[in-house]
């Protein structure tokens, strides 16, 4: 017998794992070294952690009655996507049992007529999107890596087309949940409008799977755009790069993507993925117009937005080839990031703000790198006021994590003097809980506790995750 | 001593009305026949019911002081903004204390280069607008009836901008909030994207007041559009309009506002508000377009699809005139009703569906005011499938009345086997309770009971609303 024991309490693991082998058959449940390893970490720099035993289910009924056996016996349990977050959102912790939803990975029904699709929530985003392709619709919001629904929906998700399209909150009709019990709810319904009653749907959007486990999501699609122009623009300084995306943003103008890249991160790109953007702070666009005229009017006040700002080089009307490379490089830069800095430890910022303090927070940043002489890349979903820093660093060094932590907080503290939030799309995880309570206040963050302990009074649901412990 | 029974317990009236004005001073707090009178009902058909004082806050100290007191003496606390909701929302059912907003009506700052803008709960929606229409900006959705910021976030409101723009869910980025022990929390903040921790603003939002108080509200604002082009097409049946409907959002243009009315609306509108309509079920439409190019390509586009549903009569490009008198008589459609049928009883219903389903709907609800020979009016915000009638009946006609509810709950149960919800703008209020546990099941009921137990353990904010309660 195998005792567990975690702050939840202790469960015996050979009893949990015979109950997980009779609800799901004996090929479905693992413990073994290697299938508990592929579950402890995340993308982050967040360490691992094994969980105990791996289960892989296939219907709601089985999520159903694992959930009951875990609320039973007290062990943790994470729901697991893709593993692409980074902010070490599903790291378990706590160890326990990880809920693996490749299996749940099913298109259900394309409700092609209203727009809207309904997934299990093991089902890749990309993949999703490729069978969507045929029918004219995509799901927009883009996290760049393919990123399970399950987990963007628990995250709530965003990144380069949001800009226009809104997070995976704003994308999100109705979902089936299981709850910590072993009950399953559905919230929402397939009508865009809705006003009968408390919005479940928005309570467990973005909860990090700690008050509930999404089993089905309804999802809202949009039309694949006929006409759209890539642009790129080149400035002096991350600054002017900056001043141009609030001007473009505060126009009124519609960009379907808005991507800021310092000459950092633009050198990488250049040699690594074989992209030609003149080396300085870039700005990448996407404009869809209703016509090819309404396309090209809205880039030439585009190209003057720039102009305004010392935009150095404009180039619009990008072929549908160039435009496709330069996004899977925008896709591809964190991955490539990573490893053009092998054995490197790394820290990510997800920091947004209102649009007009978005070169405030870009001018700080790039102060407080220079004054600490660790310079990271800046990159981000400009668009929304979402910037990025990369910062790469000795995993040995202790002075330059310290550093790095220095300016993760520093730019935390400067997003929220301005209005914004300590994290724009990568979710809460690990990282970001000691910022919570000075975000949220003290009274807020007992009402979210509470609601934790409405939702979850075992405390079995992705434990040490969002509520503000360090 | 005046001691007030209600299902929460039993208060001292003088004592309360003594804390009151200890609170916000005599002046502003008030027991009168009158006073109470004008805050018994809105402008559904519910019967009113008087609460016990009115008092009228000025900051958000003084709310927080008044429900310290009314949950310490277990008083029930309904906040009141404009009174202009159709579902009975905001009467005291069980009487105690109105929270009249009146006198926190203030643009409390502009966001202009964000889109944004801070206001107290109390401010007119429509004054709102006037205000901001010197930036170039507005609030979109537009609930038609002046009703309040505060009551338009407590509903959920929406209206004839939503199919572009979206409802007050989908606007509103930050709250401050008195729970029902009058502490204060702020949720969310500026930035467009937030992922920091549980979605506490969207649990307000279309909490009809039973959760907490807002007292205060960031909203996103959008641009006035530049362009725009009002469009009414007459149809031979209200089928082949519904028809025209699906087809014109199937094709993925986006009009920024889509109606609906049949021949019976039209027809008054004619008579009562002076326009020229074709007597026939007609759709108003509103494009806003790039330039004048764009927006006559989608012009021709939207007629071809309105042909192609038997379309009798087309007019764009009505004039900004015309334009707006068209969206006034729109506007005041339901008030115009209620005049028509001088001391008639009314039923207002206010079922969503996906928009595949709206043609189905809508035959639905045409076929069964057909065979119960009760033939009331059909319009609605059909670009995002939501259609109301409007039913009038001699007040004492028990035959009526009870095929009026027959009709109702017709619609409802159609619209929840088509995909759909009870109420896609109304909110729950009184009228909609008995569908709760039908439309949401009974363990995600549960799930809300735990929440409104959670927020409010002594059951004073709006007592006997939206939870389930026939």
């Amino acid at each position: 017998m195998t005792t567990i024991q975690n702050p939840q309490g202790s469960f015996e693991l050979d009893a949990t794992i015979q109950a997980l082998q009779a609800i799901v058959g004996p090929e479905r449940v693992s413990a073994t070294e290697s299938d508990r390893d592929q579950h402890a970490r995340d993308q982050s720099a967040h360490p691992g952690r094994l969980p105990d035993v791996v289960v892989w289910p296939q219907t709601t009924a089985e999520v159903s009655a694992i959930m009951r056996h875990a609320n039973q016996v007290g062990a943790p349990v994470v729901a697991w996507g893709a593993g692409t977050s980074i902010e070490g959102n599903p790291i378990p912790v706590h160890g326990g049992i990880v809920l693996d939803f490749r299996d749940m990975n099913q298109i259900l029904k394309v409700h092609q007529n209203d727009f809207q699709v309904t997934v299990q929530p093991g089902i890749l985003y990309k993949d999703m999107n490729e069978s969507l392709a045929r029918y004219g619709l995509f799901f927009a919001p883009d996290p760049g890596a393919n990123a399970s629904i399950g987990g963007m929906v628990a995250n709530n998700a965003a990144g380069i087309r949001t800009v226009k399209y809104g997070a995976t909150k704003d994308n999100v009709l109705a979902l089936e949940v299981v709850l910590a019990n072993g009950e399953v709810i559905r919230t929402g319904s397939r009508s865009i409008k809705q006003s009968a009653g408390y919005d479940l749907t928005h309570l467990f959007i973005g909860s990090e799977g700690t008050l509930g486990i999404v089993t089905e999501a309804t999802l809202k699609l949009d039309p694949l755009p006929e006409h759209f122009s890539a642009v790129t623009a080149a400035f002096p300084t991350v600054n002017d790069a900056a001043e141009a995306v609030f001007g473009i943003i505060g126009s009124g103008l519609g960009p379907a993507a808005l991507e800021l890249l310092d000459t950092k991160t633009v050198t990488l790109m250049n040699t690594e993925e074989g992209i030609d953007l003149v080396i300085a702070p870039n700005l990448f666009m996407e404009f869809n117009g209703a016509s090819e005229a309404a396309l090209n009017e809205e880039l030439s006040m585009v190209e003057n937005i720039c102009n305004e700002s010392a935009c150095r080089h404009f180039q619009a009307g990008v072929g549908r080839e160039a435009r496709n490379r330069l996004w899977q490089a925008r896709h591809r830069a964190f991955e490539v990031m990573v490893r053009h800095h092998p054995n490197q430890a790394y820290l990510l910022t997800d920091a947004a703000v209102p649009i007009s303090q978005y070169p405030v927070l870009v001018a700080a940043t790039d102060d407080i790198m220079e004054e600490l002489n660790l310079r990271g890349y800046i990159l981000g979903h400009a668009g929304d006021g979402n910037m990025h820093t990369a910062i790469f660093f000795p995993a040995d060094d202790a002075e330059a994590r310290a550093k790095t932590e220095q300016i993760n907080s520093h730019i935390v503290q400067q997003s929220l003097a301005l209005g914004g939030t300590s994290t724009g799309e990568h979710g809460v995880g690990l990282g970001k809980q000691k910022y919570m309570e000075q975000e949220h206040g003290p009274i807020a963050m007992k009402l979210m506790r509470d609601l934790k302990a409405l939702l979850d009074p075992n405390g079995i649901l992705n434990p040490g995750k969002v509520l503000g412990q360090t």
